[in-house]
């Protein structure tokens, strides 16, 4: 049983940047030549996520847009108060969506749907580095 | 240390299924015979998810009802258009859900309260055939 | 490679009680003298959940306005009608919170961002004793 850890960085477009990191994780599974085991995805920072869905421009809006109805960025938030940054419902809708997630691979291969895409949210108001850290615990 | 993966497909109703697999999880460690370690639990797909909740009549019904009002269906979405398949509702509602647990087991039992059942959550409009990943690490 | 699991026991206050719990995974981390890995955090029960949020008082407050604006206490739900005890609010905060999280670890540190906190979310209307499992897998 082994441990890998790969350390990638993206450059974010700050507010409603969404990143499809689904070949990244591909390139570090075959880097690594484990075959059985899980993936930890996790991004560092309280103003971006790690989520899935279908990467396609359709959806792409409908996230989009779901965060803003859920948690408007127009509205203030108590958090705005305390370092003045105006970035309260980044927060939040980092807190919503989580910084992690876990996916079994067999055969070398992660377990996703075709459909299903590994993507990295930036929530923050403004562009922003991101380290994402991809492990992996198998053989 | 070992991993066991196991394989489960579950046919489900199309939208508002709500499938309680925490008896197939408590099988799934028994067979492997592991004693301390965590199990992942992952469906493939982007139109279901994996959650917890107490599964009862009252609460299933409150479930169903939290996610038509978060995410209405009868709601059009840009995805709708992208395969003419009105299904941007079910993509949403998985994106918001997340389609991966960890669950530590200790003693060969997994560390659930009670009343947390794990539940495998249909959100597409149609039935189903889901595969679920069962994958445990440990000793 | 290595697993080790650690209890931990916290009183919470009810509904809204929201512990950062960062320092007992700094503590549990160093004490078991593992390097490279990760850890999973993982609170047993239906009525809370594990999160991540900068701790400090005003996105606390977000924190709790938000949860009380998209599942509001003062609603009743069908759940409440099963057990009389009013808490089907809490449930469905805690099933979308998740009671779950994986945090990699490397040279002994677990790679959380400076601002990003471990946050164990009471969501049950009244105190609880609540047990959290740190189970660390690695080297």
């Amino acid at each position: 049983m082994e441990i890998v850890n790969e350390h990638r960085e993206f450059s974010t477009q700050g507010s409603g940047d969404l990143i499809d990191i689904t070949r990244d994780l591909i390139a570090a599974l075959a880097k690594s030549h484990l075959k059985k085991g899980n993936m930890t995805v996790f991004v560092q920072g309280s103003t971006a996520g790690i989520t899935t869905f279908e990467y396609e421009p359709g959806l792409i809006g409908d996230v989009q847009e779901f965060y803003e109805r859920l948690v408007p960025s127009d509205r203030s938030y108590h958090h705005d108060e305390t370092w003045g940054d105006a970035n309260g419902f980044s927060h939040l809708r980092a807190t919503l969506t989580g910084q992690s997630l876990t996916v079994p691979f067999e055969a070398g291969k992660l377990l996703l749907g075709t459909w299903q895409q590994v993507v990295l949210a930036e929530f923050d108001n403004r562009p922003r580095k991101r380290l994402v850290v991809i492990q992996m615990i198998g053989k």
